[in-house]
């Protein structure tokens, strides 16, 4: 038997949808670095989708990359930007944050989540301080939306967080990797308007909802950070050919299809976490989206890992492991079973 | 009519073989980060095209993200790079290479190209000061081949730089952004494995040569930059669904694709570029590749963009500029023969 | 009544021997940027004081910019440094390793003090992790000697930091900008062979300990950090005038001063620790050193502060607070009884 | 006999009055970070001098520091500094300012000095370049004075410098390591008030000009440079006990100590350069500060390298060098008979 294939949700190339869209546009003759009709297109059904007529929008090509250059460009080099401590740009960029000259500062999560309460207190810590001009000024907070534990904000949360980032003078950051799986999850209350609301600077994720890559860097306050074009060139992270992102985004954009891409496998691991629990695994997340978290036994693990491919996330104690397994718009309905059948 | 498109070599999106191989894999399950075996297979290829079974390769996703990641990754803190004054890193990088912490230490070029002898004398220049522990150490040789200015160099002379490099402890890094296009040329005597023998690092360009993006960085010496994936992903070059670039690659380099895709620009240009002289337009530089430049009074120059997509160079004097026609492999006869038409 | 002045150890010019030393060679006609004569001797005294003669010694002009200067050229791009949540590095440098590129590693302090099992959990939490291409690597442990808090590290507990830096591949590098009021600590069993023996870098502090500025950078394996002179000048490090660092640190070196400097700041301490438990305060930690640690209530706090100038450390609770009065070479004896007088 | 030291003008310690000032305030129990009533002494005296009382104002320790700390703090990141191909940023700072991140333009000199009309052109060239977006913005002038060459700006040179600079919207930095002797000199017609009306940031030197160390930045709108403490300290800038620079320029700005320190150094130039011309020397720079260049030939060069510690400049041609001697307020005036009867 082939193996199962649910390490992650970036395994499959791209949506039919982006892809033929890519395939019709061959020839496109576009100018280049994103100056293109085909990204102008693009942007206007993201602003149009996120109500929010006046946004600047990039395209960068992955999600380290749009974080950093997001947070490096946004902090002013005495600032640092708050996370979880289980936020991505904490665990899994390489530190690549501090490579570009900020701190992260990394506060307790609660199952991959921060409160506005921690956040105030974190700043109030700082200007209480007789020292604070020799510490780290916090300048942002960046939250992922889901979180790297596959969980969610309440429209409610992000609301009071938002409160105390205007309170304190905080850049509101939120990573939306995933989240055209928040879109489809029926315990999500954040859409796209919201997030152009709250926040002054969100990344809609197309690398692991559809495309072959590309992530949209949205700015709601057009000018917000100045010169980006050449920053992101300063960083890398200008793409010659930015209509190759363009058209893909503009797929993404058309028929709701962004908004739906995710249904499926929100479905799909929801059927999985049922069959988990079912089978007296303890869930290792109170996760409603596309990350399913369980633990397992050393015994276990072995003999699941012959047959799917999934992701080690911690060892529990000596015996057991948290292990993920990841849906995607690209999962099909045959392995869910085969899977099922050998958990 | 519809406007021609000669402004650039990356204005359309894949060559269709290039193209078919994402969609016939659209189901990749593959493994992220370039771990994958597409990339492996890709790769595999590379190294037999450049007759160098040991080498590292590495797909990152666009010009100015490999140059400056090889650039930094490969130079020490106190070290720069030389390159012509023409080269890209020091024209149109935004700085890249400055904001990475070295300095471009410039040499003036002769139609986009620098010498052994240039080399030579500004390592001598530095070695012979007395106060060089306060000065910048050059610690690298960044060439481009096709240069900017779409001129070659001889295999002769890159010996000679070479010979340069070796004895005074300097990485040669030669940058082939467009190197599909000097081996369609038949003035071009360096083939991938004369690059490979040496260089210590150079990219094969995909960008402009017949993917959607990504550049082919090659590291003959397995190990030459340590800890390269990490690096990657602190300068946010590190795409997750690297086999995105693998499949890619791997259809570029099946059945001698990329040595032959530029076949047909080059001889598109060469007839664009007989049409002006026959005309009577000064050419700009005596480049045998697939840019073009051309002299034009500021009158025609003003009728030729309403009817033409092309680059503005430089202006030369007070009525005359300096402009830039490109080919490309997915340049079409008729278009070439509607330029020369109104020329 | 003149106020007392409790605040830091860094409130007076310096030691008379330090100043008459540069009186008498005002006129020194020396080298520029360390290379002179005066820095030489200064240099040769360190040597023998550490028993260390093959050691590289360079002197900077400030703490921060010692521990940043040495950490950034030390790392490699993709390390990160350990450090004492407490630690200088991670609390009072504005985030000045982050601002070089490097994250700081914090753990969890006992008294201002981490544990060789910490640091071998920690990097074997790296080690184990499937991912930790995409993390940071810990390169370099950085420990204060005295802490942050007063504190001591025992010889037995450097021993078993130096074995686990050894087996993981760390560098280890000790700050001792108070290394002087180590010295003259009962307590203390770590002599500057110790250091020289055990550290890869480490520093011996002056602006704390007599001079008016200044901190020898040692490095017992000569060559372990490449051009160093060139990197110091790249941090804006290099002092022109580097023989005056030389001078006093010559003066520091000569006749045992540096080891018995801080003889009476000890002495004075000791009797302001017991003043304040036989009047029933509080101490905050148990420093043996010169730093004094003690909880106050707000009344108190703010009479003392009429008439002490004193450190403001935390907030315990609502009504309390972490004091701390230091004392330094140029305490004077009725100024201690004047302190004991109002506690 | 005993060698005659001509080498630099940071050879000796301080002058009398300076030492004085830190040997009579040695307990000087004095706040740290340059907040203490020393340095706000200092820089009432400096404000005075400048006739500039809004001025913030910075006491740092060294003159790259100075340079690359402004510099970073006032450019964005996608902006390069403009300078003098002889400026020092560009020559003898080991790369710090692109280190910091940013590109050196450098502009060709004539002796040590550029125009207004080439600040410009510089800038004309950037903004009519239509892919400026892709390169670096220039975004200051630095300019030394005296330059490296011991030459002078003159007011008009500098007014018209300034109008560019407004127009162009380009912060202007001068750097004054040497001021004094531009004060001293009679050529001279810009005094630190028009440094103050003119720039958006001045360096006013005390390394070469009478002090230990030290320089003092002068920032004449208050408030331009946000945050400069915790720059300063991130840079490695901050010197914890600052009042051994504020005690330095107190006394360095009492009684007119700064004007005056410098005439003896014009006057005992000048000699030299009156014994150079009547001996028949080509002198190499037409400067009448403190820096005397001429042209020797290998035979003398090596006689007079024997008994005086000269700087070597530049390789004129295959038998001559540019050699470089420099007077000082340390100078003596039998020196200089010594050094003229061997010339």
């Amino acid at each position: 038997m082939e193996k199962l294939y649910f390490a992650s949700d970036y395994m499959d190339c791209a949506h039919p949808s982006v892809l033929k869209k890519l395939c019709d546009n061959n020839y496109a003759h576009a100018a280049g670095y994103g100056s293109d009709t085909c990204s102008e297109t693009a942007r206007a059904k993201i602003r149009e989708a996120c109500c929010c007529p006046g946004a600047d929008i990039f395209f960068l090509t992955g999600g380290t990359q749009a974080n950093v250059t997001v947070i490096d460009t946004v902090l002013h080099p005495w600032q640092g930007v708050i996370s979880a401590t289980s936020g991505h740009v904490q665990i899994h960029e390489a530190g690549a944050v501090e490579f570009s000259g900020h701190r992260v500062i990394a506060l307790p999560n609660q199952y991959g989540k921060i409160t506005a309460e921690q956040i105030d207190d974190c700043v109030a810590q700082y200007w209480g301080d007789d020292n604070h001009e020799h510490m780290v000024m916090p300048g942002m907070v960046y939250l992922s939306h889901p979180t790297e534990y596959g969980t969610l904000y309440s429209l409610q949360e992000l609301e009071e967080i938002r409160k105390v980032c205007t309170a304190r003078d905080l850049a509101l950051f939120i990573d939306g990797a995933r989240f055209a799986y928040a879109l489809a999850c029926h315990a999500n209350d954040v859409t796209l308007p919201d997030l152009a609301r709250l926040c002054d600077v969100f990344v809609i994720g197309g690398t692991k909802c559809g495309t072959l890559f590309g992530e949209a860097v949205v700015i709601p306050v057009s000018g917000y950070i100045p010169h980006f074009v050449t920053q992101c060139k300063q960083h890398g992270a200008l793409l010659a050919k930015g209509f190759v992102n363009g058209l893909q985004f503009d797929a993404l954009f058309t028929d709701n299809l962004y908004q739906q891409i995710g249904a499926g496998a929100i479905e799909k691991a929801d059927r999985i976490r049922e069959a988990l629990v079912s089978r007296g695994y303890q869930l290792g997340m109170p996760s409603p989206t596309n990350q399913i978290f369980f633990i397992v036994d050393d015994a276990k693990r072995e003999s699941l890992e012959k047959q799917v491919a999934m992701s080690f996330m911690e060892r529990v104690d000596g015996q057991h492991t948290m292990m993920r397994f990841c849906t995607s718009w690209a999962t099909r309905e045959e392995d869910v079973d085969a899977l099922i059948a050998i958990l």
